[in-house]
């Protein structure tokens, strides 16, 4: 097995650990443990337990925003590169379930600085969709919304799923990505007959 | 000062400590510190600790669903229905600033039972909304996207708001909701020449 998959092998089962039971009750024992590796070879990797708190966000985010840059960069219309960004958003996730459950609740526990990494990155992202939706304003795609809100309204959407959503359930991963998408593209679709967006 | 407003006033002190702190790392001393009242004095209307974060939760959910109630009981057409719903929900946070980030973060700490409590009102929630928008549906105002996406989708926008809105910054509460009413209400309107819904 590659050293970078035994690693990110070691990454979801702290996410999941820290998920379900918080950063504060896993201990590094439990994440090797259910990594099959010693903890002497855990802390080859390692200097505290933080750090693999942090090496989940940032592989997070990292991954997230990858995937938002590579769809804002096609040369395609903003409606298709919002729908691009918000498939990456969802693929991530699906690959790494607990991920989203550590970035929404375990972040806390980060050090101030190792937040600020996140805030920044973050900020990256927001500026990445602000400015498809600021484009398709222009270009009379998209209506007059504050570009502000209907980002953090897109995020929302994306990262309050694992609070409520089932992949084995009713609705397969694929038809809610298409009914979000519906909604949120139809909610900033310009009016018919508008002639112009700011 | 009537009881009850006094007993508001603790609520919502409480409320401000263990979002900001955390439910964990306050004090019930700290509690009664800020409401200026003894610990002793706020023994008198609590057990322990938990008593308080349940009755926050509890008072928080029992507003939102009786705006909710009201706004659904109204003789008015599903999309005042859903704008009024909105407003109940965002007034009540307005309001209590802070009992969204308890709802948000702190719930984890309720006993199950507490906490099955809080699901049962979610739920009653989740339920008033999804019946608006099948309504709408009904009678073709909405699009036929899935009720429950579309509803959560609702209350992601809703309870995401303490994460990034300040409501002394550029845009203010009022301007705010009616951004999230135009995407939210825009996004599930029924296509225009589209002659049913389901």
């Amino acid at each position: 097995m590659p050293r970078e998959t035994r690693w990110e092998i070691v990454l979801d089962n702290a996410a999941a650990l820290f998920s379900t039971n918080g950063f504060a009750a896993t201990s590094v024992r439990e994440v090797a443990q259910k990594s099959r590796i010693s903890k002497a070879g855990l802390y080859y990797h390692i200097r505290e337990k933080e750090d693999l708190l942090f090496r989940i966000c940032e592989y997070s985010m990292a991954a997230i925003l990858t995937g938002a840059r590579a769809a804002v960069a096609t040369g395609a219309d903003p409606v298709a590169r919002l729908r691009a960004a918000m498939r990456a958003h969802t693929d991530f996730f699906w690959e790494h379930p607990h991920n989203l459950g550590v970035l929404n609740r375990q972040m806390t526990f980060l050090s101030p600085e190792r937040r600020r990494r996140m805030v920044d990155m973050e900020r990256e992202y927001l500026e990445l969709i602000r400015g498809v939706i600021r484009e398709g304003q222009r270009c009379a795609v998209f209506r007059a919304v504050d570009a502000t809100v209907a980002a953090f309204s897109l995020f929302a959407m994306l990262n309050t799923l694992d609070g409520w959503y089932d992949p084995g359930g009713r609705i397969g991963p694929k038809a809610l990505v298409r009914q979000m998408e519906t909604l949120f593209l139809s909610g900033l679709a310009a009016p018919r007959g508008a002639t112009h967006g700011r």
